[in-house]
């Protein structure tokens, strides 16, 4: 079901009751961009740990938006023994809801929008009809704010038909020379509320004038009503003030209430949705969800905290159960099995044997995806097929039981080691975020922290190293970079040749983070990007609002799908994790070649 | 005529004798957002110097996109005795054209992108259709890479069929393990040039052996052509190896090297049609041009200079003759006739006498616009009525001549001292930016620069200054700003007075000029916004992807209508300029009443 602001309130009991009865539910967006600085590869280095990625992601993937948000429910039908399932496709947009409402910015990026485009999204309905939304802090604000009108309010202070917020704060600053037109008001207000009139009519005024005289009565605390009136014959505007009796003033407010409590939950919009999920606390599963669970939280509950451990905290405060799709085909026993963890690939491999496709209905009332006809990139569909992926591989776990069952619930404790465990890209030795503990620290013994001249390219470091046989290199940036050595014992070797080279430095890995920790304690800022790249300080923000400090560069689009983040066909593929035993990674020359020829690209371009 | 990225050559010819034809042209842009720092009010205080004004609007309007061009031409029809119109729409977006290209990040503006969509704009052909463009940087390396190949080519390194800019660089590095393979590719290959076969067939092989293969043949500096093959029955693939003749080399040659100049074309895009005006020397009109002016040069041919001086040389070089119909309403003798300057006002009131509506007639194959059924904010319709504007007020300045003339040329003398000089959005005292020469520089004598706890509010500034009769308060920022006052000898006293005082601080605005001078030689960054406000350091960049830092807030939407930048209705209109003999400005109370509701709701949300 494809929901805009158009039919949102009208939708929003039926997406309610689908998270309620839902067994599980699976989620996907779709971003104006991925990263505002270094390309996607610089972004996700085989050797970050999870605090880096974090801090990286955080940096340069949130001042995107978050404009298209899949939810596809799945409840499980014991008598049709399949499952019922709810898609839903939200467009959201920050539409200010008023004028003192946050004008929200955010960044597009230009292969990430054409790459949308080429799938055919429609961005006319997420600029001119996407729901609106506000994070808590913003709902708290806006509460306050009516609750501060409502005071002033039952105080007899504002009125019910113009409400300023400055206009009773004080008496109204009234230039010299309006001082006698607003007192002859005065006394003609004063007049009508001692006489029986029910109307006054006031001379014709300026719009300046008429301000003052809002100012000035509301603050003399006159219970009245203004009526703007016109005299067509002369073109001239005058206001008529009415007294305003007891029963209409409460009849008005009452009514004033009403609105303004509607008018408070159409500005929150989607972020009831993702209350509800939140609420609901069922499983949510997405497919390589770790940005869309940042932007989730960061567009509709609060901007992302500084420290990973903190993240983790408000992650599972939002989404207590969470499941990732990619992590789990990475995982034994899938692992073995699937050869390319992307969705659309993993959703094709997961149809053949010895997996079964699992049965699905779409629930009355919902347009049924084909995914024979993919619409991936759609929100919707990607988190139906991210959903089907699920069912799969569950499912497949069963027939490990004795006896084998062919269904598996979202309840089972056959996927609990699967739980919030966020897969994280390209990182060649820690698989996953995990959010409800520490995260694995692999030994990183063998890997040696080198910086050398700009000019530098792959070529050289496997020069520099040939006599220490099988190296893997990871750029950091054009004059660093990390490289694996095969053997720990030729860490010292390394270590003691180069102590008196010029032209290039290398650290263990050990001694890199003991730097760079003490740079982050002393307050510096630390240095994450090269020269020609995107060092820049981080001002963090109150609202969403916040943006990063992108500095251009003619930065190559990747290889791969770039949207999905998804891992190339050849190269990138990590070799399968086990979650009880976590294997090490190795990265392939075919990467390193690959990371070659994009430096070289950025080169000659940058020259 | 609306022109998109699909019919973009097509038109462009079109485009060409348009401009070539044409008496004068009126141009007119939309763009995704105004103002990613401070609010409008913000960004144009009252006594900005131009220098102030033009670093405001480079950071903080620049990072936007131009996504919608209108350009108009007329061309004046003596036998007909009427203009010639062709109007052209066109649809812009910075589509990536190859890897290395510029991955364009730009911000949007959600009230702004709001806006826009309010008015029936349409996202999806700028987004799925726009044409794409090249600033003369970004061209020039991206010849100089075509050319660069070209060389490569005529030297026989690089093959016709397969170009990797790292390819003839050096040897590829083999990996052991795949040494014995290329070795024997490299054998039999060495057998095919001496013997009397076209082709060979070589081993199948992964996509990294391809790659070396390639990279191994072409730095060898044979001359041959790969054709992948595959053996079905197998699902091996493999390469097959051809000698090239030279006459087929140099038909294929000739065909890339024009296939390239082809893209090479289409990836200048629109920027094309910039040089084309640009070349022409026409005059160009716009409505509140400057912002215009400023994105077009930014966009199409180069990171706006941080100088003004040196902005203004740019802009006489990429448009030669320009006249802002905003400028020129404000001036004399229009300025006493003409009330509301906005460019949907300004085209009604010079519909009536004693101006005359231009006669226009729009050319055969061109649809024709229609003023009743207003289609503002369409880039080609803005432009339109632009060029009416200028027609009417043109053709007005005839009737002062003896004989009176009902029709004034382009070339005319009488429009001459509106060249060049460009209305400066609700500065005092200051109305244009001359391009072609030094700006006005009126006396601030009695400009007080006033600092203040963040608490105080425009009341508070009024109490201070009482004793001093009518004052004029311009805001800078939470806690500061400017005050006029109606005398210039009272500025002693008021700096006699504060000397003791401790809440507040006065300087004279020479004072608040040499310090600010003084504080950016030593290399500080000026501190323009206040504390919560968007103070920020700003890096320059060399591409058109530099972008801004903004920092969040809540700012209010202006009153009025933003995207135009048009005056308010009451208040902020400029009394009118008189070219020769320039007045000073007023601020009329309204205007400070204004701006202190606009603060009281800032404090409001923000608490």
């Amino acid at each position: 079901m494809e929901v805009t602001r158009r039919n949102f309130k009208d939708s929003l009991n039926a997406v309610y009751s689908a998270i309620e009865e839902a067994d599980f539910l699976a989620i996907d967006g779709e971003f104006s961009g991925i990263s505002d600085g270094p390309n996607v590869s610089a972004l996700t280095n085989g050797l970050d740990t999870p605090e880096e990625r974090y801090t990286k992601l955080k940096k340069h993937s949130m001042d995107f938006l978050l404009f298209q948000f899949g939810i596809c429910t799945f409840t499980y039908d014991q008598t049709k023994s399949k499952y019922i399932i709810k898609p839903f496709n939200f467009y959201i947009f920050p539409k200010p809801f008023n004028r003192t409402s946050p004008d929200i910015k955010f960044i597009c990026q230009s292969s990430s929008i054409d790459f949308l485009a080429s799938q055919g999204f429609d961005f006319n309905k997420v600029f001119c009809n996407g729901i609106p939304y506000l994070n808590q802090e913003e709902e708290a604000q806006l509460r306050e704010q009516t609750e501060e009108r409502r005071n002033q309010h039952a105080n007899g202070v504002g009125t019910p038909s113009y409400i300023s917020p400055s206009s009773s704060k004080g008496p109204a600053h009234v230039p010299e020379e309006h001082k006698d037109f607003i007192n002859r008001v005065i006394e003609k207000v004063e007049a009508l509320f001692t006489n029986s009139e029910k109307t006054l009519d006031l001379e014709p005024c300026t719009g300046f004038q008429r301000k003052l005289i809002y100012q000035t009565l509301n603050w003399k605390g006159f219970t009245w009503k203004p009526s703007r009136q016109k005299r067509l014959e002369r073109k001239e505007r005058f206001i008529q003030v009415s007294k305003v009796d007891d029963e209409e003033r409460k009849r008005r407010e009452q009514q004033k209430l009403e609105k303004e409590q509607e008018e408070l939950n159409d500005a929150v919009g989607f972020s009831r949705v993702v209350h509800a999920i939140s609420k609901s606390g069922k499983l949510v599963v997405g497919h390589n969800m770790l940005l869309d669970v940042m932007h989730t939280i960061h567009q509709f509950y609060c901007p992302l905290p500084e420290d990973l451990q903190d993240f983790k905290e408000v992650t599972m405060c939002v989404f207590p159960r969470l499941l990732d799709t990619k992590l789990m085909a990475s995982t034994q026993p899938f692992k073995e099995m699937i050869t390319n963890t992307s969705l659309a690939e993993l959703e094709k491999q997961l149809k053949e044997g010895p997996f079964k496709s699992p049965q699905v209905e779409t629930a009355e009332g919902f347009p049924s995806y084909d995914t024979a006809q993919e619409q991936l990139h759609e929100a919707g569909y990607d988190a139906y097929i991210t959903g089907l992926c699920f069912v799969s591989m569950a499912n497949y776990l069963g027939s490990f039981l004795t006896p084998p069952k062919a269904y598996i619930s979202a309840r089972s404790k056959l996927i609990e080691p699967f739980f919030n465990k966020l897969f994280l890209m390209r990182i060649i030795d820690i698989p996953y975020l995990n959010i409800t503990g520490p995260d694995l620290q692999p030994k990183r013994d063998h890997v040696l922290y080198v910086t050398f001249p700009k000019e530098w390219k792959t070529s050289d470091l496997y020069q520099l190293f040939s006599a220490f046989g099988n190296i893997q290199v990871s750029w950091i940036d054009d004059t660093s970079a990390f490289v694996s050595l095969s053997q720990t014992d030729q860490v010292q070797i390394a270590m003691n040749t180069s102590r008196y080279a010029e032209s290039y430095r290398i650290q263990t890995y050990a001694e890199y983070i003991q730097a760079k920790q003490e740079k982050e304690k002393s307050g510096q800022t630390p240095k994450t990007w090269g020269e020609d790249g995107w060092v820049k300080s981080h001002y963090s923000s109150t609202t969403s609002a916040g943006f990063g400090y992108p500095r251009s560069g003619l930065s190559p689009i990747p290889d791969d799908d770039e949207e999905e983040e998804e891992e190339e066909e050849e190269g990138g593929s990590p070799e399968g994790i086990d979650l009880a035993n976590n294997s090490e990674g190795t990265v392939t020359w075919q990467q390193a070649t690959t990371r070659k020829g994009q430096k070289n690209k950025k080169k000659k371009t940058d020259g």
